[in-house]
């Protein structure tokens, strides 16, 4: 039995790793810590835990989170950077949800991040824990940075026609649109019920910190640099991010294909039938990715549209699929929840 | 192996019995029909399958059916008591979702469901499946009428009472509201999101269909004939049903302790502390009940707070629960999910 | 030109007092304020207004709000009890929406909001604006307390049978359930779109601030004290309140009839024909309640809907009405907007 | 007083033409006109009109419609082009909502609807009713088609950049998302509440019949034949139209200035201040479509926001301005309602 721990247990990303680890028959949580809800059982902060989770927040102290055999960071960035060396050298294995570990570059994570980073010397240890991408890596590493909600929507999306070298890698377009728990549980006037239901809006237009994230995933994919407008959305809903891609392309070029041989044996990305569209409700609670591709007209212009949970395949469901890969187990464990639908 | 078929599974109680049956280890579903969809993948129609489900629609045929160990009616009123008895005689087990064998009385059905009962002689042999109730008789059933979304969410918030014989049987009020999944998978223009979000209303306000088997189950632990007045609503959202009940009271009652008495080893009920209220986020997927009770300024009046999803805990949860007693499963077999929050 | 000031203008019902007065051609805002906000644009926090206002905030200073011939109070709670005896002294009118003026008795006041009152001595002069029950008084009014949003919709729905004298006043029941704008526009975790949208749940069932003013109102209409059971619920939706309110009865009454008589020649108030059922869609965005009654399998139980928008009949569209009534104008002066319908 | 009638008044655009012109002082609906409900009241149907609209539905006959003095079209694509010929002939003037007359191409509009104009001839007649455009054309028009939601948002978004000269017009990118009232108040299932709330996906990738609407305006303004990749999305809301739109361009270009410059005389377009996003809320309900520009990282793709709402500016509302521009009215007639916000 593996003994994990989360540090940060409050937020949207911990109820969600607490929901879905309480279905994986080979990991027990031993651990979940809060500051501000230290002592106050799980289950009353979040009631559809009643029943399955016998658990009360704790101080966040290294040296009991050292005794897990993995510790997953569910915090706002800047909080993992400060702990995680301590754990490193104690041996845990780490799992980090935030942004702390995802960019090779200090320079820009300062950049976009506002400030230094606290353990730079890690960065290149860490391994980006997109499983389609880095798997044999994963399941070496010690400190696997999860992508972030966007990052994973879209390189899924686009990373199988960079490989390909079919698109103009200096035009690509992400249009994109996240659910409200993308901002976390955090109390904002802009993410009350009354100021974000019913209506829709871009947001960061000028840049977004996911914008350095997927461009090092799509260069490193494209074996360049490429070039990316990133514009998201706020979307009236709770859960789910949808991104609709567009690439240019110059001549015949089998789409269709070229997903779904890319995807061909992953376990957690699903190419659907041409002529179809992804709704996020079809991965409502599932870690699974769901992508289209079509070329309108016949034009110079594909789009991909790219749906996944921003809460699972787009953070704790990933984190438990890199999870598995380290830890050797089988990587579908505790991920075979079906989307909830209607 | 427990081979099961469905009834109609183009509703949203045979896409959910999908969606659980999946993760039921001594359970699979051998045949699913539909006359309208025959022939097609079950996982085009609803593509939170893709991945977990093989099967195809087909015509609903007995001979096929009969086949099976036990067969799920997911269909509207009127449909299952024309096949039951042929299903009946064959041997294989019958639960059914609809209305047909939940009230005992064929005059009483025929008066709220507008035509003659097709086999009032199976009325008496059916068992009205709420397991809180009736555990021991479903163990034993060939055919089990699972109970409605509302009257399951009623009555198990104002049976513990009407058992303790503490409230006025005469003046019970029933509050209750709806999300629209419960109209069931039809188009109608009253259920477009652009006619039913952002709204609220009462219907049905002078006869809802629900009413009578409500009464015939609540008369049944009052052991006498109550009255009950029941206002249906509803809500701008999906799934989840939640009743507030009032009971009239005189002298001093413990009713926080009659409920957590009453359910004490049930494992689908839910008695939240005192001072809490139930939220139908908290158990939006889940085959639970969760109920609280309050006496505000100590007057006369019980308020009894009761939600479940109506979908699964009042619909295809409590179908599976049955089930599992029925063929002498662990009762909690696939219905382990827990609420998808937030 | 009636010169207005508003006091607490980031609020919704601030900003809802400007859209409905912006269509007003008898008043104008000369004034409003915000500690917070002072020196901003009011189109900038509110978009919606760009184009039809060009104030800024100011700080709230007595001195220039003694110069308008009539003071909006868009406060929370204990806020307007401490600058209106100053504007009293100046001969500024004072409508206020906060629940400063709304009890008569000091010492229940002080029990629900957990306070001393400022200055019980003007509660005896406060007129509580309801204008149907009021209207005479309002009109001579210096000070009107408008009444909330629940207990307008309540009191509307219940007054006419108290007055009839065909109920028990012991028994009555108010089921209330509002939009959550209701809770203002106030940064808390419990109002995020991703808590409080897909889910329904009483609140406040031990005792909610409305109940004493609601029963108040009733037991005036009742000329005797009434007793009610009031539970309210949050919808998960932005505007609207719908009460479903239960009273017993003996006998035979023609509830239709005292409904639309008592109503006939209110502009504010619509009873439905008999068998309909008000939708808050049907009044979102207009200064109307929308009633229905009806008496399920003709026992002893009326039950009465009652359908607001809770900022506009429930504050701010009633507020301008009260104030019409003070200043002598048509009544319906800046009230003639109809609900967004879909 | 002008005397209008509106064919079609069950549908959306209907209703929110009765909601707009009941606030018109120098317009009369004299007749509406249904098959499906005649004899019905209107306001039985949609009762946020009580008390606002005294009309019934009545059968469509061309002889009493031509007693008026402007027509409404508010039917689906392929009805109002078998009637206008002989309103035309009766010199009655013609307002078109729906498609039939917005392409002036008969053979691409074959194409599109799928079947043969029935007055080709009056296409050249018919003046597309974008008065932002077309301002001069439409006072002297007795056949104005109004244009479709998305092509408002788009063209609006599109135009000041492609008549400045300054985007290259063969890879124009058009991401629109729409609230589901767009799809009109039809009975089909993909348009429940149970189906399309809580959900997000894009839809008629493949070719949408907005998009030779969209072509032609937009090759109008850059007087070349430009290329347009259009997507159109659903969001999980009732009303609202938000398009984000991408363009390339080469070296410096003050977007900011260019839209400032070309709207600066319209009454309803508002080009925001840099750095802002319009949200959908901020228009729903009124006659505005809200625009912003930015230029992410100084790149050579510039965004355009732009947002609606679909019934308003995107139907009825441009309707109406079309009808005030029309009879020498002042353009902003009827149209000063204010964006319900929250």
């Amino acid at each position: 039995m593996i003994k994990a721990g989360i540090v940060g247990g409050t937020g949207y990303t911990g109820v969600e790793l607490l929901r879905l680890l309480a279905g994986h028959t080979e990991v027990s949580i031993s651990v979940i810590t809060s500051r501000a809800e230290a002592g106050r059982r799980v289950d009353d902060l979040f009631p559809n835990l009643r029943g399955h989770c016998d658990l009360q927040f704790t101080e966040p102290e290294v040296e009991r989170l050292s005794t897990c055999d993995v510790v997953f960071f569910a915090t706002p960035h800047t909080v993992a950077m400060h702990t995680v060396p301590q754990l490193m050298a104690a041996g845990t294995r780490v799992v980090d949800l935030s942004a702390d570990f995802r960019l090779r570059d200090a320079r820009l994570w300062s950049h976009w991040y506002g400030e230094q980073h606290a353990c730079p010397e890690l960065l290149a240890e860490a391994v980006y824990g997109l499983p389609e991408v880095n798997r044999e890596q994963i399941a070496g590493a010690q400190l696997v940075a999860c992508p972030g909600c966007y990052p994973t929507a879209v390189q899924l999306g686009l990373i199988p026609l960079l490989r390909a070298g079919v698109v103009d890698i200096r035009s690509l377009v992400a249009n994109a649109a996240s659910g409200v728990s993308g901002a976390g549980r955090q109390a904002k006037v802009d993410n009350l019920l009354a100021e974000a239901s019913d209506s829709f809006q871009a947001y960061a237009v000028n840049g977004h910190r996911h914008l350095p994230e997927i461009e090092q995933g799509l260069s490193d994919a494209a074996d360049s640099n490429i070039q990316l407008t990133f514009v998201p959305h706020l979307l009236p809903m709770i859960r789910g991010i949808h991104a609709t891609l567009y690439a240019r392309v110059s001549g015949p070029v089998d789409a269709q294909q070229i997903f779904e041989e890319f995807y061909q044996d992953e376990p957690f990305v699903d190419v659907l039938p041409a002529g179809h569209a992804p709704q996020t409700r079809s991965v409502r609670g599932a870690n699974v990715c769901r992508l289209a591709v079509a070329r309108p007209q016949q034009r110079d212009t594909l789009v991909v549209m790219s749906a996944i949970d921003n809460l699972v395949k787009g953070a704790s469901g990933q984190a438990i699929q890199a999870m598995n890969i380290m830890f050797g187990l089988d990587e579908c464990s505790g991920l075979q929840t079906i989307a909830l639908l209607p």
